[in-house]
C-alpha cells in the first residue's frame, strides 16, 4: 500500500503573495519529510455562512496563481468548483477538482468535473450515509471520471455539530476510490460562531490519528501562517509551523496501520 | 393573519400533458376549497441519488409548459433552480424560484435568484440549525430579494433518516419571511431505497397537521395522479384524489391555529 | 374518543405545604375547566445532573402527603419510582407509578411496578426508537400490568439537545396503550446549564399543540407557582397562573384532532 | 504511561463451567501476551430489549463463580450492578463494580457502588455529552469512590444506531479517571434485530484501533467461544480464538500512541 499523502494549504487564496509563500513553505516541508503533498486553496468560498464573509480573490485572479504554483514551485494543486461552467477553465491549471460536500449530489457538477479528465475529489455530504456515497462514485465513474477520490468530513449530529464516524472509512474504501480524511472540516462547528462557523483546532490531531490508524490514503489539513487572522476556517486551521510535527506523527501511525490493514468482509 | 396557502404538484414535470392535466386538477380543487395554490413541478431533478434516476424533461421543454399553466390555467407556478444561469430564464415564466435545501448556502445562486425580482422560496438545509437560516434570509435580502419564503423540510437524524423539529417553525418565523412546511420531503428517507430515496406517505398528514397547528403560512405537498408509478418521490407523494380531504383537514387546524397564534418572546 | 387528560404538578415535592397548595390550585383549575387531572410530583430526583442538586423530601416524608392529596383534595396522584423496593409502598398511596425514561428498559423495575396492580406510565428513553417501545409495553403486560400508559419526552439529538419526532405519537399508539406527551421534558436541554439541565419554557405550548393536533390521550406539564425559584426543571416548568390559558388552548386543538383522527395503516 | 489493559469475557455468565472455561482461556492469552486482563461477565442482563431474552444465571449462583475465578484462576473480576442492594454482596467477590450506561446518572447506585471501596467503572450514557460525565465522576468521588474508571460506548445517532465520537476520549481523560473504550457495545445496533439488539462485529477492530491510537487506558471487549450461539450480544462479540491477534494489533498501536500522547489544552 502506498504511504500517506497530504492535501494541505490555506482555506482560501488571499493573494498571490500569500499563496506563493504558503506553497513554498509546504514544498519545503514535503521535501524534508519525503511525502506527497497537494496544494489546496479555494478561489471562492461560495457558501460562507454570511454574505459578508470574505470569499477569496475569485476565479480570474486565482487561475494564474494556481498555474504558477504548479510550474514554478512544482506542487500539484487542488481547488474546489461550485458550478458546472467553472470545471473546464479550472481544470486547465489544477491537478484535482474538488466537489464540496453540500454539492456532492449535484449530477451536472459531477458530470462536468469528470469530463475534464482531471482527478476529482468528492467530499461526502454531512447529510449522507457512507453507503450512499456509492452512488456519487458511480455517477463520477459513469461520466468517465478515471481518477476519483472520496473524502470523509463528518456527519450532522444535532445542531451546529459534526461527528466523525470512523466506520465510514472502510465503508468508503469498498467503492475502490482512495479515501481521504479531512481533519479540518471534521472539527468544524457549523454556524457555531453565529455569523461564521467555529472549530476546534485541538481535535485535528485527535481525529487525524484515529483515521490514519483505521487506514486512509491521505489526510486533508488546512493550514495557515497565522490561523487566527485567517479570513475563514481560522478556528480549525493548523499553523504551518505546527504541521511538520503533526505530519511526522501521522506518518508513524500510517506505517503501523498499513503493516496491519483492516478490511471489511 | 392570512389563511393557509398551498404549494402542490408532481415532483417532476413528466410531460406537457401530464403537467397540464395535474394543474387542471389542482386548479379545480383550489377553486372548490377557496384556497390559494401555487403549482409546483421540477424541470430537472438535479441531485437524484443515482445517475440512472429520471431527471425530468429539462429546462428548454419545461419553460413553455410553465408559461402555459400560468396563462391558460391561471395558477401561479413555482420551480427549483440549481445553477445561477437558470435563474433569469426560469424567472420569465414562473412566479416563485425555489432554492433546493442542499444549495441553500450557495451565495451566487441566492444572488442570482434575488436579482430576478421574483419571489424566492429557500428550503432549509438538512444540515442547518433553524437559527442559521437567518444568514440565508439576510443574504437574499441583501441581494435585493423582496419577497422571500423559507421552507422547513426536516433535519438529518442519524443515517437515512430526517426528523422534523417543530420548534423550527416559530424560530424561522422570527426572520420575517412566511414559513412553509414541506410535508413531502420531511417524510423522505434519504437513500432509504438503496438507489433512490424512500418515504413514508402515511406520515404526511401527521406532520402537516402538527406544523399547521404550530402555525405556518403554507404547506408544500407533492401530489400525483398515481404516486406509486411516479419517477421520483413516489413513496412520499400523496394521490391527487386524497388531496381535498387532506387540505380540508389542514384548513380546520389553520383556522384554530391562527385564532390562537403562538409567538416566541 | 375520550377528551384530553392532564398530568400536572411541581417537578419535586418541596414540602407538605407546597404540595397541598399546588394540588389545591390544580384542583380548582381542573374543576373550572372540567378536565381530568392527575397530580404529579417526585419524592426523589434520583438522577440529578449533579450530586449537589436538591433531590426532594424523600420517600418517607412524601408518602403521607400523597395520601393526603388523594383523600383530602381528591386528585389522583402520580409519582416516579427508581428501584424495585419502592414500588410496593408507593403503590399504597398513588394511582399511577411512573417509570423514568433512563430506566424504561430495567426489567425488574417494570416487573415490580406491574405487580402492584396500579397503573404504570412508562416514559420512552431518549435513546429509544418509537418502535422499540413495543418491547417495554410487552414486558409490562407480560408481568400483569393491566393499565399501561406510554409517554413521549424527546429523543437524543446531538449533545445537550432533544428533538421531538411527532411521528412517534401514532407509532406508540399502535401498542394499544394511551399515549401521553410530556411537554416539559421535551423542551429540556440535558446538561445545558453546566451543572444542571436547562430548558426552553417558551416551546412548551409549541410542542404541546403540535402533539395534541396529531392526537394524544394526555399531556404532562410540570408547573410551579414560581418556576424560576424551583429547585429543579425551573427553566422548563410553566407558571401555574399561565396554566388555564394553555390548557384551554390545548382542549380546543384536542376537540378538532379527535373529530378528525389520524391513524396509521 | 501504563500499557493498555483489557476487560474481556462473555456478555453474560451462562454456567459455572462456561465461566471457568472462558476465564481459563483468557488467563492463558493474558499470560502469553503479558497483558493485564480483567474478567468481565454479567450475572444478570437487567435491561434486555425483550423480557423473553435470557438474563444470565442470577446473583446468587454467580457470586461463588466470580470468587472461584479470582481465587483459582487468578484473574481480577468485573461485573455490573443494577440496584443499590446488589453493590455490597457483589463487592465481596469482584474487583470492579460496573455501572451500566443507562444507569450512569442514578445517584443512589453511584453512592452504593462507591461505598463498597471497590473500583467503579462507569459507562457513559448513550444520551450524555462527554463533558457531562464530569458530574458522574464528581458524584462517585464525592461519595468516597477512590478508584474510578470511565468507559466510552457510543452515543445515540438517530434511531437504532450509535456513533463513537473519538473526541470524547481526551475529553473524558480530563476528569482524571482512566478511560476505557468499549469496543463491543460501540458497534451495537440498539433494537436493531427487532426483539434484540444487533451488532457489527467487523467494526470492533476498526473502532478499537482508532480509540487506542487516540489514547486510552484500556479496551473492553466481550468475547465468547462461539459468539453466534451466545444468548446476548452475539452479533458484536469477538470469538476467543480471534482475540490474540486483535490484542496484539492493539498493543502495537498503544505503544505508538503512548510514545506520542495527545493532550488537550
Amino acid at each position: 500500500d502506498r504511504p500517506l499523502a497530504f492535501i494541505a494549504g490555506p482555506c482560501q487564496m488571499e493573494s498571490r503573495d500569500h499563496a506563493l509563500e504558503t506553497a513554498e513553505a509546504l514544498k519545503t516541508i514535503a521535501a524534508h519529510l519525503g511525502i506527497g503533498l497537494v496544494y489546496k486553496s479555494s478561489f471562492d468560498k461560495a457558501n460562507r455562512t454570511s454574505a459578508s464573509g470574505a470569499r477569496g480573490i475569485g476565479l480570474d485572479r486565482a487561475l494564474p496563481v494556481f498555474a504558477e504554483i504548479r510550474e514554478t514551485i512544482g506542487l500539484p494543486v487542488l481547488t474546489d468548483v461550485h458550478e458546472t461552467w467553472q470545471c473546464a477553465p479550472v481544470a486547465e491549471v489544477v491537478d484535482i477538482l474538488q466537489i464540496p460536500a453540500f454539492l456532492c449530489r449535484q449530477t451536472d457538477l459531477l458530470a462536468a468535473a469528470a469530463a475534464t479528465g482531471r482527478a476529482v475529489n468528492v467530499k461526502k455530504g454531512q447529510f449522507l450515509a457512507p453507503w450512499d456515497m456509492r452512488h456519487v462514485v458511480d455517477k463520477l465513474a459513469g461520466f468517465g471520471g478515471a481518477n476519483i477520490l472520496v473524502t470523509e468530513r463528518g456527519a450532522s449530529f444535532g445542531y451546529n455539530t459534526l461527528v466523525t464516524d470512523m466506520r465510514s472509512l472502510p465503508l468508503l474504501a469498498r467503492f475502490g476510490a482512495p479515501v481521504i480524511f479531512d481533519a479540518t472540516h471534521s472539527v468544524q462547528q457549523p454556524g457555531g460562531l453565529g455569523s461564521a462557523s467555529g472549530g476546534q483546532r485541538e481535535f485535528v490531531p485527535v481525529l487525524a490519528r484515529a483515521a490514519v490508524a483505521v487506514g486512509v490514503a491521505g489526510v486533508f489539513i488546512e493550514t495557515h501562517p497565522d490561523p487566527d487572522s485567517a479570513p475563514s476556517d481560522g478556528p480549525n486551521m493548523v499553523a504551518i509551523r505546527d504541521l511538520p510535527e503533526l505530519i511526522e506523527m501521522l506518518l508513524a501511525f500510517d506505517r503501523l496501520a498499513k503493516a496491519r490493514p483492516v478490511t471489511l468482509a
